[in-house]
């Protein structure tokens, strides 16, 4: 534990990167969330999702497999929802509402696929100006309307350097900021 | 009060027609909200809405002047927020999360204009299969999806026209069921 | 539906008072929940409520039978929840959470027998300074801690009289300000 | 990572303790909550609470002085108001609501003195029949109600000896569970 909480010192509170898609993901976007969380998860950071099946448990299994940290916003009252590769579950019993906060708690957000759900998660995310990437995701039209922190990306690494545009790693801040709230 | 008390017993639990739309509304859009509020209310439609400014105070005040039931679900933790037109006015103190009581609440939505909020709660109601009428307002696109409950509008009286194929009008219904629940 | 509209105009947005208490109610309690319901009525006020059954159900048959308006604010996500004397149903699907709203939409609450999840309301509406009046329910004890704002009673009659001594009644309002807002 | 990755994969979904308590907290309450955070993290456990000042920030050092992960739901929009000590800010917008999120993630909570707001979420805890240990706090009286989960303490290592009764260690269960999830 020591090591892990060393670590956490240097750049807490964790920024975290949001994961919003399917929950009955296609392969192609399974493999793309699995690589997105493994990225992200190289990268320092830690991911928070809806911690239920598809594109969010591709994710989370990418973000574990390389060391990373996973969060999961459960809709339902009960633990054992989430999938396996939740590490942290927050058990709402808000069923959809939980979603608000998936978009609230991240610095920035990519989608993968996605159904309704995904579309509300990102149409908050943009209320509130934070960067969302979109990986073969919703594009909300309305005439006269344009979407300033809307990025389409075509692929996971596309779409994590777009997001490093935008939200500096935690690595890189350690290296920068190295005596920080130390 | 007793003439109120023998309307509701016909028809609760009441049916409840959401409106949702954009804060700083158009003129044109003020107009088209205050419109559809009337026109709900002389159904005997009650409506529902975020109980803000903009297109929901106008479909508020064109309800009012038909001397029909309005209701508010407010974001914040004051009663005060209300607009003048909201009759029953529920103060959620959740922020942007109460957007999905207003979905859940009505058995059909009325969108007008919008923006990134009145996009959340379109989407949530694709999700829960629940008919919505877009008066000039959202059309999210996404490859190979359609949307099987969302019907475009032209004019308020298009929109409500439209919404009485899905929902039937309390004074119809009444009609029909003369000893309902009496 | 003219004089409903026009009772309205005088006071809205109307004067909540919230019925909180047990679902599994004793027959005592169901009686004395009933008993308040159709004198909040009789008053003028239209009551708040969680939707369901026991002290919920019984309140608001009291106040239909008076002729007043109820709301049920629903934990899950389906308006068939409500009990049949509900007139107004908001659909939640926030489970207990739900249980916050209608402490803020309340002016006052009346607390009835009452489980946890009465507590919790309690604490909240404490919490918020506004008066609970505890018709045989929770009394929460710390050492040094008094509660400004909770008074017991020992019947219905008793309560309601407490009541009127925070929120004057609608009707006695419109009396004394009879060219309010209209 | 490596070494912080490693220790999770045995024991994930991590057990959280939930930490709640004053915001206005006495010298003596804060040096219970510093005692007890040090105490859980010492046990392996990571720790759920509030966020904000009082009790919950002492246990948050206490945890972080230790090596045990922390974590903050907080009541508004912006992350910036975590307590220093939070490590994962999980920003819900749901103002009070959010304390049932606290009590749902934990596995069991210890109160240390408490205002209104504790007592909803112990309130919420009885409810849902999870372990509450009441140090300095609460003690709510209903004629013919005992509470079967309710236990009290008088100093913070009674309080996690007694917590050890009903959730087991990270760290024991590791031993024991070498393989789990490997």
């Amino acid at each position: 534990m020591k090591h892990f909480a060393f670590h956490l010192k240097q750049s807490y509170p964790m920024p975290l990167v949001g994961i919003i898609g399917e929950r009955e993901a296609s392969p192609e976007n399974s493999l793309r969330a699995y690589t997105v969380g493994h990225l992200l998860a190289e990268h320092g950071f830690a991911i928070i999702c809806g911690g239920l099946g598809g594109v969010m448990e591709a994710a989370c299994r990418g973000a574990c497999d390389a060391g990373g940290l996973t969060l999961g916003i459960l809709p339902g009252v009960d633990a054992a929802e989430a999938n396996p590769y939740v590490q942290i579950a927050i058990v709402t019993g808000l069923n959809e509402a939980r979603n608000l906060l998936i978009v609230r708690s991240a610095l920035a957000l990519i989608a993968i696929g996605g159904e309704y759900g995904t579309l509300s998660e990102m149409a908050f995310a943009l209320k509130m100006n934070k960067p969302v990437i979109a990986l073969h995701s919703w594009q909300p039209e309305r005439p006269g309307v344009s979407h300033p922190t809307l990025y389409p990306a075509q692929t996971p690494e596309e779409a994590v350097e777009r997001l490093l545009q935008f939200v500096s790693s935690p690595t890189v801040r350690e290296r920068e900021l190295p005596t920080a709230r130390s």
